[in-house]
């Protein structure tokens, strides 16, 4: 099993550990000192290694950081976390600080009288982070203190960092060599007059070399950080005894994590560094060698969105694979939940069984969200023994989640109905329905962001008063990162959607204490085709659907539906049958065969 | 007759006018002169002294600026103005430069060699565009130089500067004294701890002192520059010769237009100066004083965009009176159009009559759009006895037009079929019309811009691959500008939308050398009342209709119309009869009653 469902950490371990560290701030002349949930990574996933946080305080969440004082250590969480903080942490030791609402700098301003010194590592924050930080505090007489990280001081069982082997990523699924690709960014630097770029994005890197690895849970990455030059030669920082599996690559150098500050400060510059992803260290470290810095975006990001047709083409194989596991899932579901005998860690272990019995599961892509009734409205809800709810018939049932197979990353909600369910449920679940068609259906001009997509698919809710706290899509890799940028459907979307860019398509609505709705697919942007009878030279690009699975038709109030949306409820299901019913077996089939019959 | 149709210059009047200027250019020591079409206020009319880029150039457009070197004048129009250039101004002195595509420094980079001096007038530039000039320029090694106005030094017969009588605005229809309007003013600068703004903009003027005028075409403004203080006490400089007719003000100081720059100069900072519309001489006077500057927002724009329930009240008032002229004119249309015998100017001069019978029209708010047939595809077309096309029988006819009544601006599109039109005209209307009724019916939650609703009114032409070049809405002021900021909906939106604030829906489709489809309404953001039977407790808002005249049923395909959308037409439409028809006599009251009718 890739999903755990017990407790990693406990609550009494904290108070101990905060003295210790408290100890050791004495000891480094600090005031305070700062532990983020990060790595120097930044990415959603760390290794146990790198789960300082966790290792303090207790809190598991995904975000959040403390920030630790003589007399108070404040946990800062965002509202996902506001009752599981309180719930791993010892509440006498340690305080919950609800964030982004209220600023770090702000409670230090309150906290702190009459100045001092924060401590932190600067390999763990951006240079972005540390500048906003530093404007505000200076003026309050606070000052910032990069330092050696003073949890790995007194963690005396922390974790080796991972080393887990480098595997090449086949061209076949990649579409294009990693020379190209470094060809590419090479051109790229050159153009903007660069010597160098640093990477420090394990996606970035792994999208560059056309590799994959096992550092982290859920990512298949290799941790490493890279230097890439305006020929196009690599320099790989990282424990080099994970690449012994493959041969050697000659325009790819592999140092060892400790060589990357002396390397670095042997540039010669202009040297790109991205100040919203790269640690403050290396920015420390090459202003301290005077080597001159230009702020821009990581240079493998947009070239990695905008993907390949064989990664296109790799992707959907995927998803038809990962749409059988879910037809086999959705039919077991159908005969096993009204019985009232499940839980929904029963539901997630078996979602993973199936996916598992396709032998080609590398890990799920996330947690996996399985929420009944209730939970299904704590949007990034994960069951753990201690919450563990019941799947009562009557109530709805909501799951979201995802693999990673070698073609392809999936990312998948369905909302389920157990048994009969009421009027309310059924209508809010056709008005995220219409949302999430219209964005199936958008065909838009080119040169939009998600953000210009993004009220397509909440106005059936908005005209019902509702509406829902999250984005509408995210990027995703292939055999990547489940959550990819810069491209995404929100109010917060900056970028030029392109074709090659695939995205989830995931409206909901929930209602506190009740119940949750989302649908999800994923989809890629692609260029539209011409209208039939069409009159109009605009270039326009639409999305192409990757992900093929029923939508529970219980629940849908087709009277609400307008001929269009019916229209596409329909073809969508037809394809759902055409694809994936070859793809199972008789029992599950003639299920297939009801679930995506026309409405 | 507010709008008149013959042309107002001529292309000989031209090359000895650039001679002259040439001259002037030697005489001053400069290699070039940038020669705006605005004046100091940056608004969209100027009075006649202020038409320096018409009489210079003949270009008459209500947008665009000449630079003028000694072997070239470049003449930099955008789109809508590309054929009128070359129509109104002596091709062989002038050279029409496409712009924004083609930006000044570049082109006086390309033109000037080896470096040189170009002279302009502080007064008719803002700091912003001067500030992003001198920027690209310097590296150029050619540097601006601000100066007395080259063109006024040699227009013998520029006539004076307009000094029509300032009127007292009613409380009735303004619902806030100018005393309170000033101590909210006051409280925003001492919040920010600001000694004063610096006003320059007429209508934000006009708004705080609850005045109107008549120095100006089409906006009832009086020209006038001011300094508000944090006490609320403001100067006003204008001509104080307009104010003999108002009782004095107490708490407002009137100065002579040549008293302003010393008084700048004399002022303790630190002083508010928005930099997007004060002249930049403004910030030159006060940076040679001293002064401090902060960069902010013209402190009257966002309460002037959030309407009073009495303004609200009184141009509704205004709507139903225009609704009436509409039906009224309408009709008339509908009788006379298809006998092949009306020109553009004939339904431009009808529709003016119709609103001069009123007896309350005190002028047009904007020179009348009425393009027959392919004129109509010409977004920002003006009608000229050179262009004046025959309306004729199987074409669609576009008329955009508005009224400037005391107790209200009005703006209203309707495109209409003169006799029997094609099937793709009709379904290109549906498709607006589908548009314009996704804006009417929009409820939304608090915190959004108008381009989180831009594209709901554009996602039916985008299903037929199609789209128009516009924003779908601007603000519109009471009895003030019909083209008010900072509210817009429209990709480039980035005012949040408030309770009050005045925009147009109108959405369009233009078929080059064929027709053009707009309709427009105004609207009004209004707080949405709770929905029958609704569970949800999000604060929504939505749009109230002002506009209320028929929408061509002849032009519909209600096939192509959901159950919701023809539901909001019907009842628009009964909204209409029940309105309008009271307000229009026999005849036209049962043409009326035809046009409503269910569809």
């Amino acid at each position: 099993m890739f999903q755990t469902f017990t407790a990693t950490t406990r609550p009494d371990q904290g108070p101990p550990r905060l003295a210790a560290l408290r100890a050791a701030m004495a000891d480094a002349g600090v005031t305070g000192f700062l532990v983020p949930r990060a790595d120097a990574h930044q990415g959603e996933y760390v290794a146990a290694c790198d789960a300082r946080l966790a290792w303090l305080t207790g809190f598991t969440g995904s975000a959040g950081f403390a920030a630790v004082l003589p007399d108070i250590a404040g946990v800062f969480i965002d509202g996902r976390y506001r009752l599981q903080v309180r719930s791993q942490t010892d509440g006498a030791a340690f305080t919950p600080v609800n964030w982004p609402e209220s600023k770090l700098e702000d409670w230090l301003t309150d906290q702190v009288k009459g100045g001092g010194i924060i401590g932190y590592d600067p390999w763990l924050h951006t240079t972005a982070d540390i500048d906003r930080l530093e404007a505000a505090l200076t003026l309050r007489q606070i000052l910032l203190r990069p330092m050696a990280n003073l949890i790995d001081a007194i963690w005396d069982d922390q974790p080796d960092r991972p080393s887990a082997p480098a595997v090449a990523y086949p061209i076949a699924l990649a579409g294009k060599t990693s020379d190209d690709k470094r060809a590419e960014i090479a051109a790229q630097l050159h153009a903007a007059g660069e010597a160098a770029a640093i990477l420090t994005l394990p996606d970035s890197i792994a999208w560059l070399l056309n590799i994959r690895g096992g550092d982290l849970p859920h990512l298949p990455v290799v941790q490493a950080f890279a230097i890439i030059d305006s020929s196009g030669a690599v320099t790989l920082f990282t424990d080099p005894a994970k690449f012994t599996g493959l041969p050697p690559d000659p325009a790819v150098t592999l140092r060892h994590w400790d060589d990357f500050a002396d390397d670095l400060a042997a540039l010669s510059g202009p040297v790109r560094v991205d100040p919203a992803t790269a640690p403050h260290q290396v920015r420390l470290i090459l202003d301290g060698a005077g080597v001159t810095i230009t702020d821009g975006d990581d240079p493998c990001i947009l070239p990695k969105a905008r993907k390949q047709p064989a990664e296109i083409a790799a992707t959907r194989a995927a998803h038809l694979r990962d749409g059988a596991v879910m037809a086999r899932f959705l039919h077991w579901f159908d005969i096993e939940a009204p019985k009232g005998n499940l839980t929904e860690i029963d539901v997630a272990r078996a979602l993973e069984g199936f996916r598992a019995e396709t032998g080609a599961l590398k890990d799920i892509s996330f947690d996996t969200i399985a929420g009944a009734g209730p939970n299904g409205a704590i949007v990034h809800y994960r069951v753990t023994e201690a919450t563990n709810a019941r799947v009562i018939p009557g109530q709805l049932f909501l799951i979201d989640s995802g693999a990673q197979y070698e073609d392809g990353t999936t990312d998948i909600t369905r909302t389920l109905a157990v048994g009969d369910v009421g009027a309310t449920e059924r209508a809010a679940f056709t008005q995220v329905l219409r949302g999430m068609i219209a964005i199936h259906l958008a065909r838009f001009p080119k040169g939009l962001t998600g953000r210009d997509l993004d009220s397509l698919a909440r106005a059936p809710l908005w005209a019902a008063g509702r509406d829902y706290d999250h984005g509408t899509g995210h990027g995703v890799g292939v055999y990547l990162s489940v959550h990819e940028g810069p491209q995404r459907i929100s109010r917060a979307a900056t970028t030029v959607l392109e074709p090659g860019m695939i995205l989830s398509n995931e409206p909901g609505y929930y209602r506190e204490g009740a119940f949750g709705i989302r649908i999800e697919n994923l989809i890629v942007v692609d260029t539209a085709p011409p209208l039939p009878g069409g009159d109009d030279a605009r270039a326009m690009l639409c999305f192409d659907t990757l992900t093929y699975a029923p939508i529970d038709r219980r629940l849908i109030d087709a009277d609400q539906l307008s001929a269009v949306e019916r229209g596409w409820l329909n073809a969508y299901h037809a394809q759902v049958a055409a694809r994936i019913g070859p793809l199972v077996s008789g029992d599950t089939a003639g299920w297939l065969a009801q679930a995506t019959a026309v409405i």
